[in-house]
């Protein structure tokens, strides 16, 4: 008998949980995430019991979590999350297995999203691949070799935190340049020639066969993809890579990071 | 009968070159890179006949080298080389096997010299290591899991083009303000401030284990150590890596690059 998994992905702005069956979602839910470390638990306490409900607990294999931030992820612990800093020094694991008594896997939210990505989206078929997300921070992911990376202190892939100008990292700059685009031409034209500069960097760096965006605004970088390439272009110091490189949008939307998630139980 | 390698290093200010044989050197010769194509392949021909002469060439089982630049590695060619520009399209492979009807392979040099640092020198133990050397240019190359990374077109560990400020990248930044350090207190704090954020980058984007410093200019960089050290922490994401990061100066001096060519025979 194949079991559910639970994939949790607890984001900046937005938890998303799936429910996770035979390579494919069964049902998924979705809340804000709050702004103080009680109300956060307490609400996605109720998002997994709503999602499981009406399922023995004995059909559920596992629980895997993705969290934006750095993790220490055999001890389970938040170690850095900029943009939900109440979380910093949760032991997530370890609360997950208290409430739901099932077995608990973690991972940092970038890294799953592309997880899914590879296994059941965009990804399919490529070895070398980076992923970036795109949403209240900038996050990253790697495989290589068909191997996903975690880094000596499984905080491999730190993309937005990149420093490109001004000893300001790429997250600022894109964040900040982002909630100007509609009113700035400055803003519009520094946003494209920035976002070419991170990609051309973590081309010359990695020089992976694609780069998969995805996170909650991943439709606006999209529209800036010609920009982005042209500049990028400028950078990128191999020939071959320069022609070869693809960059393309996630497919499974807003429930890849939950659905990486629960392929922690997949590997 | 365990028979001798040939490594010879190409940078972009000199040629080196070892015979190498049961994990030591046995002779080594350099000589300075020429200007122009007809000269350094005359010169580099002079210099490879004289490490191996007296040798039956029954004795020689093949020749590695390394070159600063991206490379091919399958078909033989430099595709770009910064700072070697005469050097743009040579078959280096081809031509080596002509010359010396030895099997030849190639790799780019600063990827030779992690290599070398890895087996044999201060790279031993670790599991992921980047390597950065200094020199004409500046070079990267990458183990991760015991693994040496190539990327999908043979150009990963580019780390000195990364942008790091004002669309400029950390070779031109780092060569430019190294030739002023002596004259201006303002050249010796951008240099070494800039250096923190290359290696921040790096860090936050790969999570080494350790990070070993290479090339002509080592010393140099060695000397802006504890300086380096303060500015990259300022922007390391992961408490973890920040406290555990290693970075280490190579062991084995000017040889390592020819050493780890000739290395890529002991793979």
């Amino acid at each position: 008998m194949i079991k559910y998994i639970v994939g949790i992905d607890i984001g900046g702005s937005k938890i998303n949980a799936v429910l996770f069956k035979n390579g494919k979602i069964f049902k998924s839910a979705k809340i804000l995430t709050s702004k103080n470390l009680k109300e956060l638990l307490e609400k996605l306490e109720a998002l997994v019991r709503k999602l499981i409900s009406g399922l023995g607990s004995k059909k559920i294999s596992g629980i895997g979590c993705g969290v934006a931030g750095v993790l220490d992820l055999q001890k389970g612990v938040i170690l850095n999350a900029p943009n939900l800093k109440f979380l910093n020094n949760l032991n997530i694991k370890k609360w997950l297995q208290e409430q739901f008594r099932r077995e608990v896997k973690i991972d940092n939210d970038a890294r799953s999203f592309l997880r899914a990505e590879y296994m059941f989206g965009a990804g399919r078929g490529y070895k070398n691949l980076i992923g970036i997300t795109f949403g209240t921070g900038i996050g990253g992911g790697m495989f290589i070799n068909d191997k996903i990376i975690y880094g000596a202190n499984d905080s491999a892939g730190e993309l937005g935190h990149m420093i490109i100008s001004k000893r300001k990292d790429l997250e600022l700059l894109i964040v900040k340049q982002a909630r100007k685009l509609r009113f700035s031409k400055m803003a519009t034209k520094k946003f494209g020639q920035n976002l070419g500069i991170g990609f051309a960097n973590v081309i010359n760096i990695l020089d992976p066969e694609v780069i998969i965006i995805g996170g909650g605004a991943a439709k606006t970088v999209k529209k800036f993809l010609p920009e982005i390439k042209i500049e990028a272009a400028k950078f990128i110091i191999s020939p071959k890579s320069r022609k070869n490189v693809k960059i393309l949008v996630g497919k499974l939307g807003e429930d890849a990071g939950a659905i990486g998630a629960a392929a922690l139980f997949l590997e």
